[in-house]
């Protein structure tokens, strides 16, 4: 059986998205999206593994807010940030208090869960075989697992800046011991992968 | 001319010190010292680069809450935590509202600014002649002084744990772009030094 990871690009001090998330600013204010995750757009080669990693899950998991600028009611003509073909060319369990129609694009499934976090990561599990399940984000979806202990294990894409303010990974989610994996410093982003105790 | 510095183990998610620090608890509860620390005195040979480092300035600075437990008037008979021969061998200015005389211990001297944190750093740098001034903590103090662009050189100690409450780094201190001068991952701490742009 896989177990459950979570891949995130963070600043130094822990914020994954900046203020006022929109969708001509899907990070929001006070981010430099170049440093945030330039490595992974402008140095592919760089970090082919990490990159790997991130996708290299039998389901996803993510918050509403990662798949979607809006909130309340769906709006049907919104397919997510990523084209016709989404990466993660696996079924992804999104998050959210408004029911909706599954949604398939390209080899990735959007399925609409409301039925709570932990309702998610089971449907997530019974889909991925012996591969792992994804928590892809945001902060507030990796926070809530880390809250109920469900992941496993953290590699965290640490890059060079200190963000203002926005949205915060491993805030209000309780003690937790780690274990160091494996760790990789390059100039534009330090790789770090921890076993959560 | 030096730079300065500032060295500081932390918590995955920046915390440097727990909920309600006290005399019999200085880091306060929700801290597992031996995490945040144990690489310092349980492995001085595996670290000796990076202590050295800690300790190589011309002066310190550090908080009120660094020096002391105790709050509001200073309690005469309190000298620090680190009995007749602490560990500086530098003149440290301590940031307080509560006038106090200096006090000599070994080669050691602490003196009690009351003049606010851009002063304690001008005393400081008069001192340093050369050589660095170190910002010895706790969190207030170092946000303080990245607030004001002061620190040069950031050197996290990382070490494998989330922290759930208590006295977080690198919190409301501003936007600031760092570069990565070094990075050594250990599996009790990773030591990662940035320059603030």
């Amino acid at each position: 059986m896989g177990i459950v990871t979570c891949d995130i690009a963070t600043s130094v001090n822990g914020f994954v998205a900046g203020t006022d998330q929109r969708p001509d600013h899907p990070f929001g204010d006070g981010i430099d999206e170049s440093v945030l995750h330039g490595w992974m757009f402008d140095e592919p080669d760089d970090h082919a593994t990490e990159i790997a990693g991130i996708l290299d899950a039998g389901a996803f998991v993510m918050g509403r807010n990662m798949f979607s600028p809006g909130r309340g009611a769906w709006d049907p003509e919104w397919h997510g940030w990523w084209g016709d073909e989404p990466p993660y060319r696996a079924p992804v369990f999104v998050l959210t208090h408004h029911p909706r129609e599954s949604l398939t694009l390209g080899a990735t499934t959007f399925h609409f869960v409301t039925a709570g976090a932990e309702r998610a990561l089971e449907l997530a599990r019974d889909v991925s075989g012996d591969r792992n399940v994804a928590i892809a984000g945001g902060a507030a979806t990796v926070n809530q697992y880390l809250r109920l202990g469900a992941i496993d294990e953290l590699r965290l894409h640490v890059t060079p800046s200190i963000v203002a303010a926005g949205e915060r990974l491993m805030d209000a989610v309780g003690a937790h011991r780690l274990e160091l994996v494996s760790a990789r410093p390059t100039p534009s982003v330090v790789h770090l992968t921890y076993r959560v105790a």
